[in-house]
């Protein structure tokens, strides 16, 4: 009897790490549809069609493909049996979505008939990549997706602030930089430097620039041609610093000759606008976490218009959320201009994150259970038994140890699932019609009714 | 460009679906947790060895296998290239799992030495099945589970028993029967026929009985080879009828000579007793939809006490529940003796059940958003931001028209999303500092402070 085993990069989330998934879930669910967004969910598979051809040549190496059912090799020619692209598609026809991006574009380009435009989403499931597994990095993983398509108000940017906002607030992530750019800025600062075709290129270097530093990223674009000349125009605008206001003012100024830049700007500043209306704060900006940073590019050249990335401050790992405008989801499956705007939280990253800090609430890392009644013998049973389902009608999550074990065992079994109340019951309690309600941590005992008990927990 | 579609078999959930389906799993889930179970959630995908051999032939061939990734066909040997199940294994490693349950027993095999047993997990995840797919049958759907290992007291059937009859009273279903019988009062029907050990055959042919009639069943019996005798000795015992008691005495005095059937009474007996322990009433057989069922088979030899099944009374689509319990859950991975109770919720069915008797609170039906904001021009728009800001900070869901379209457009919009409220402000509203609160369902509209229109709506 060989030992089972998991593949590789899978992970079992064990109740007590269920329970604190699921409090960062709820909590982003909450904010989600408190914002208006709807629950989408989208099958496991989908057709290979719908997925290859749109994350790269190294993206469709890491799509999981599901084998078709029945002898699908008899359905195949001999010479297909040596070729593997051709054998591949005799064999699969089915894969696991690697994103919910293009799933979500799926079923817009579906149903475009009958949603209502503006559509706001959001969809939490997992996604499956064949990468290297590695630690943080794993095989299969949720992903925590909202956008609005069919408007480009950017009311739809200012609210994913505050819902970034909102989350990390709640979960008490208190120390975080929620950077902000656009796009058109960047195509601003090329059209600056005398190259407006060539942003995307520019874009993969700057987007270096926190790992390799300024002076890597300018040699890297001098090896991609950009010209001594531009190099030089180019470092101020990276090393940039300052207050939005300043940096805004800075701008203003090499934009005179680029419309697309003072476009971007304009865009910035109206979310910011929005955002001094809808939180009436003089120090919005700060309370908000925001940080205007020029040099943010995120490597998607998919993004038009706005783009974020939130960064957890004083923890090994940063990034834990990040999104963008883009203006065409569903070009690929024949429906053109469907724009909109959208972010992900990292449920893992934002998991560790929390764990480093150590501020999972106390009462979301114990057990779901509030209340274990022990159980002595059959008579305690007996007395026991309909004060439980009292307490249960009083919703509260209980549990009876179902055999009569010794009271050590039970009583492990209890601290073990951090259960934080026990319910004790023997003859002085029955004669007195009371239990002993003890509290797991503090150790204290109280002679209770059923009744006061309750009153006592909830 | 192709249009784009669903693999077989595999379905969206759009959100109005969605609220619906999060309405019964959250009805189920709570009160899992209100029951002292966790949660545990596996990977989708298992080794191929973890999976194959558990769900007999027939299963087997309906596993989802996922290909390993890379050039596989170059790694295959040429002979087997024209070996489907040779060639198979070279290619995939790993499944899609196709129920909980095995995942399950994987989970405690691979973690016995830190779980503390008894353990009360549940599992809400999708499974995926490579049948043909036909109505109400999907190659993608999610199962519902509650077991509890590592014990076999009495107390666990009971619960199970409750917890059935509080997610059903919660969801509004209110016609069911909770069908009830035990594996070894099956055992002590074929020892009373003379045929101790043909249980297992006696239980397929009783378990058509309510597709194809007694007299089929008799005749099914017959070509089994049990003789003239068993069958006219069986015939009344199917036939039985009768409350609760007057079942136990018949078959009491029929299971004279057999211990098992005897055993199969007492603990039968024992779980109603505890029910009437808990419940304090009179008519708690009633009261909780018990129906003693001799016949339930439930097809599955695993079982091996306590077998439930809940049919919903007046609708098509029956069976909404089941399970039972089993000895030897993990056997199969080396760990004997595993013992265990457990069930599952059908959500699709329950979905469709409630949908038949249109039984779905309507406010549950409704969109999760409570109110729209509308939005006239730049100046309404800002006049009513802040007012939104003060509506979620009340834990109200609400959202603003992103875009100044026409009035109708956004009144369309909030009509097919179904949001009972919508808040207006024009010229009027503004100067009175106040907004127009419109119930969408009534048409009632109220010129209201923000406070007060909160308050109306919480």
């Amino acid at each position: 009897m060989q030992k089972p085993s998991l593949p590789k990069g899978t992970r079992d989330f064990a109740p007590e790490v269920m329970v604190k998934r699921n409090y960062i879930l709820n909590t982003i669910r909450a904010v989600f549809e408190k914002f208006g967004f709807q629950p989408l969910e989208t099958p496991s598979m989908e057709n290979l069609d719908v997925l290859t051809g749109k994350y790269g040549d190294e993206g469709d190496q890491l799509i999981f493909k599901i084998l078709n059912s029945g002898d699908f090799l008899s359905k195949a020619k001999p010479e297909d049996k040596d070729d593997y692209k051709a054998l591949i598609q005799k064999i699969s026809e089915k894969a696991l979505r690697y994103d919910l991006t293009v799933p979500f574009a799926r079923f817009v380009t579906m149903n475009r008939g009958v949603i209502s435009f503006p559509f706001k989403r959001y969809q939490i499931q997992p996604v499956w990549r064949g990468d290297r597994p590695q630690r943080g990095r794993y095989r299969e993983f949720y992903q925590c997706d909202a956008d609005v398509v069919g408007t480009d108000s950017l009311i739809c940017e200012a609210e994913i602030i505050l819902m970034i906002n909102e989350v990390l607030g709640k979960l008490g992530i208190e120390k975080f930089a929620l950077k902000i750019n656009n796009r058109k800025i960047l195509s601003g600062i090329a059209d600056y430097l005398g190259y407006p075709e060539r942003v995307s290129d520019m874009c993969v270097a700057i987007d270096k620039l926190d790992k390799i530093g300024e002076e890597k990223v300018l040699e890297e674009l001098g090896q991609r041609g950009f010209s001594e000349a531009s190099l030089q125009k180019i470092s101020p605008v990276i090393a940039l610093s300052g207050t939005y206001a300043e940096k805004i003012i800075y701008l203003k100024q090499i934009f005179t000759s680029s419309e697309i830049g003072r476009k971007g700007l304009e865009e910035l500043e109206e979310v910011v606008n929005l955002l001094s209306q809808i939180t009436q704060k003089e120090d919005f900006i700060e309370h908000l976490h925001i940080d205007f940073d020029q040099n943010l590019a995120r490597g998607l050249s998919y993004y038009t218009g706005a783009i974020f990335e939130v960064k957890a401050l004083n923890v090994s790992i940063g990034s834990i959320s990040g999104g963008g405008r883009y203006d065409d989801l569903t070009g690929a499956f024949g429906m053109p201009d469907m724009s909109g705007v959208g972010f992900s939280f990292g449920v893992d990253r934002i998991y560790d994150v929390m764990e480093e800090l150590n501020i999972f609430p106390e009462e979301n890392t114990l057990s779901t259970t509030q209340v274990m009644f022990t159980n002595f013998d059959a008579e305690a049973q007996k007395y026991l038994l309909p004060i439980l389902a009292q307490f249960r009608a009083a919703n509260i999550r209980c549990e009876i140890y179902p055999d009569s074990s010794k009271l050590k065992k039970q009583m492990n079994y209890a601290n073990r699932k951090n259960i934080p109340y026990v319910v004790l019951a023997g003859e002085d309690e029955m004669k007195a019609a009371k239990i002993t309600l003890k509290n797991m941590r503090s150790g204290e005992q109280d002679l209770l009714t059923a009744s006061e008990a309750i009153q006592k927990i909830q």
